[in-house]
């Protein structure tokens, strides 16, 4: 997956909360947008348990199949936050109390006891290096090409901002959308198709979309040749009219 | 996973437009929540791109390893929908047209024409069955155990509809939730562990909270025996008592 200039990542959401349907994941979507500028292909994601060997199987899939893997859930203090002990089995390392952030936790939280289950969140596994929190709490960590964040959203998108600067950057996909109404799926299909047998390099797809506003679909060009993505727009919008669609407009993404 | 009496159930997404970010998947959480009833656990989640050789891997793996997997999206009109062909294709048989699906389509849409777009929708995988679509459009499908189902939101609802009544029922996850108020989790997590020690058959998980009314965690307790449920509940909240938590309050899910 990761083919030449290619920079891709995948998003391991660790959480039974996610699984059991408690909570609505928003990591995944997040982790996609941040990535994006960056040239950076979110290529898979696997939402897993709370289950040791589950994590670390999958983990080292991801890890030796993708550039980068970005974690998200699990580093909390509680028995149920595993993620930092998978990882550091994934790698084969120990994990051990970073004394940068057992300073840190003295210095942020002055009269609270350091107890165990809060001496938890200061293990990284040898090797590894922190990735800031400018939220709350503790950091997460990077350990070759695995950054492992927090399953808050608000603390996640913090910590993001600390893995971007790390990240090798590959060619910026652009997208642009074109949006028509009162026309059918059915009836765009074929000259969509011949417009992406034209373009094997951009990537086009229909986004269907259906209300008590009406009904047609989002058509979406894709690809890191701006230039290329433009003038199919523009051939997608004349294909458009020749099939008799009216109600066509250049949606900003 | 389909250890002694336990249900299993896999999701697989299929899209680009969840990977790059285009679009907020919401599609797990439904499934997710709709399973519980049925004794279902969701075991295993992927979002997987419109690449047939990934979504024939992936589905593969899946359905070798839980007891049911649920796909949503691919299943159009456009050359971008290609979620029957790779089903097809991973359970070794033809993709045929349906002749009951034509003839729905024939009846649905009066004076539309059939066009090979729309005839792609009317193909399902052989030895396959409908799943009923009561919203719009064509049908999904079943082969096996796999589930094949439209990646629209409202339309995926729908023809959930139709999944339940064909599942193996398990026994159902009784989860209880009790919510503290101003104690961290790192006060909480000696207590809560000596309880997840003491009931290895229930799970017990803590969801932190922040935000401008203040902080603390979700406390879940779930399992299969809801007396032992109730029973570690009330321990819980004795526990939270002897800590001096005050905030306590149990949460109707």
């Amino acid at each position: 997956m990761a083919a030449e200039g290619r920079v891709t990542a995948a998003v391991m959401i660790i959480g039974d909360e996610i699984l059991s349907g408690r909570t609505q994941d928003t990591n995944l979507n997040a982790i996609a947008r941040y990535l994006a500028p960056f040239g950076v292909d979110l290529a898979e994601a696997r939402v897993v348990g709370d289950i040791k060997s589950e994590i670390i199987a999958a983990l080292n899939h991801l890890r030796a199949r993708y550039d980068y893997v970005i974690t998200t859930g699990g580093i909390g203090p509680t028995h149920d936050d595993i993620t930092a002990d998978c990882v550091a089995e994934a790698f084969g390392v120990a994990l051990e109390e970073h004394p940068d952030i057992i300073a840190m936790m003295a210095s942020r939280w002055p009269g609270t006891e350091l107890n165990a289950a809060r001496r938890r969140m200061a293990r990284i596994p040898v090797g590894g290096a922190m990735v800031k929190n400018p939220v709350q709490g503790p950091p997460g960590f990077q350990i070759g090409n695995v950054f492992v964040l927090a399953g808050v959203p608000m603390i996640m998108r913090g910590m993001l901002e600390d893995v971007g600067p790390r990240l090798r950057t590959g060619a910026v996909v652009v997208a642009r959308t074109v949006r028509v109404e009162g026309v059918g799926e059915g009836v765009i299909a074929a000259p969509l198709e011949a417009l992406a047998k034209a373009h094997p390099d951009l990537s086009l797809g229909s986004y269907p979309f259906f209300g008590p506003e009406g009904f047609g679909s989002n058509l979406v060009v894709r690809g890191r040749d701006g230039a290329a993505v433009e003038a199919t727009v523009e051939a997608l919008i004349a294909a458009l009219a020749d099939i008799g669609a009216k109600a066509v407009t250049r949606v900003e993404a």
